[in-house]
């Protein structure tokens, strides 16, 4: 059976737990705080999360173990089988990670961790954020999904990504991200509201205090 | 005909650039140095360097012209068939882009323009260079190609960063990336022999001054 390594309050492990149950595949959750000691090195090369386990080894980056999922794995297609299509989907995604959620990750220690990041990142990270928003509003379709007609690997990363983007733009520059996507908006209220992204939410709250200890113990 | 847009100094470009040489692919070299004005925006929705002109439209985003390349056209395999080796390999390219790739290129400015980066950014950069180089150490094969016998995608991220990582390294922070990894450095010492990266580099070498005067006009 496929293993799922990570935690619940990881948004890219997320993304992959709704590929996996939006594809109907049977997985199992194998916690995984990652990190730089050689354990958990030897599962992913970095020390990051998520990491799929499979009967060869180890799968790690969130938009590698997607496509794999998608070219050797049954269930619902996340990609369009078509490559003009396929690759306005992946660039789309990659837009969504390089352009939106980096920049807003580099601030999250001091949006929702208490510490503080020196203003010369948060000052890249606002500009970087404003030009990522408007690569969104171009090339994004939401009709109604990210990428169309159907739900995709994009908007996977768009719900996962906007809404701690979101958080960022708000508490550290008074910026409503969504302000000028009205239809972005919509479209992430209504993805929030499928069940088995209603499944993942509720395992990320659940998991959220022991994560937010476990934080405050490093301090 | 396929077009690629862009310009021969940027480093992403010579990475598609070479994937089509390998493949033997024609393709018309089409000058665009992105930015942000709406001709730009209309062929890049980031204003970024390179894109991919098809018959339907434009790709954006190297990675994911890449394996749109890979997936449409002729030519020798880049990528392996099989969906594990496929993913270690997509995951190096990912590997080399995320965390050495963009932490060096935070510091280009200063390394290679004689501008001014902020001490916080170069200090993160540094420590995520660090990471990153034995991210590559553990998961790159060097046997004798980044993901083992074949030459793939993951060569050209790795020629086309590492050498500019490497710039960084040593002229911001007296540190030489490749000290630890003799098996990469005989390897990028061996892929810049190839004939057609020697292309690529003379185009580069030619186009410099010219970008130069571009940088220094803007600056």
């Amino acid at each position: 059976m496929l293993k799922l390594y990570g935690f619940s309050v990881s948004n890219y492990y997320n993304m992959v737990k709704l590929a996996l149950l939006e594809k109907g595949l049977p997985f199992e959750e194998v916690p995984f705080y990652a990190g730089q000691t050689p354990e958990a090195l030897a599962v992913s090369p970095r020390g990051k999360v998520p990491v799929l386990g499979v009967k060869q080894g180890f799968i790690n980056e969130t938009s590698v173990i997607l496509e794999y999922l998608e070219q050797s794995q049954e269930g619902p297609a996340l990609l369009p089988a078509d490559p003009f299509a396929r690759a306005q989907v992946l660039a789309l995604c990659r837009e969504i990670e390089l352009y939106i959620e980096l920049p807003a990750r580099a601030c999250y220690a001091e949006a929702f961790f208490g510490m503080t990041v020196p203003e010369a990142i948060k000052e890249k990270s606002r500009a970087e954020l404003l030009l990522g928003m408007g690569t969104l509003g171009r090339h994004g379709k939401f009709a109604p999904y990210v990428a169309g007609e159907s739900f995709t690997l994009a908007d996977l990363y768009f719900m996962y990504s906007l809404s701690l983007a979101c958080g960022v733009g708000e508490k550290l520059f008074g910026l409503d991200l969504l302000e000028q996507l009205p239809k972005a908006k919509a479209l992430l209220a209504r993805l929030n509201e499928m069940p088995n992204a209603q499944k993942v939410e509720a395992d990320r709250q659940a998991a959220m205090p022991a994560f937010m200890a476990m934080i405050a113990a490093k301090k």
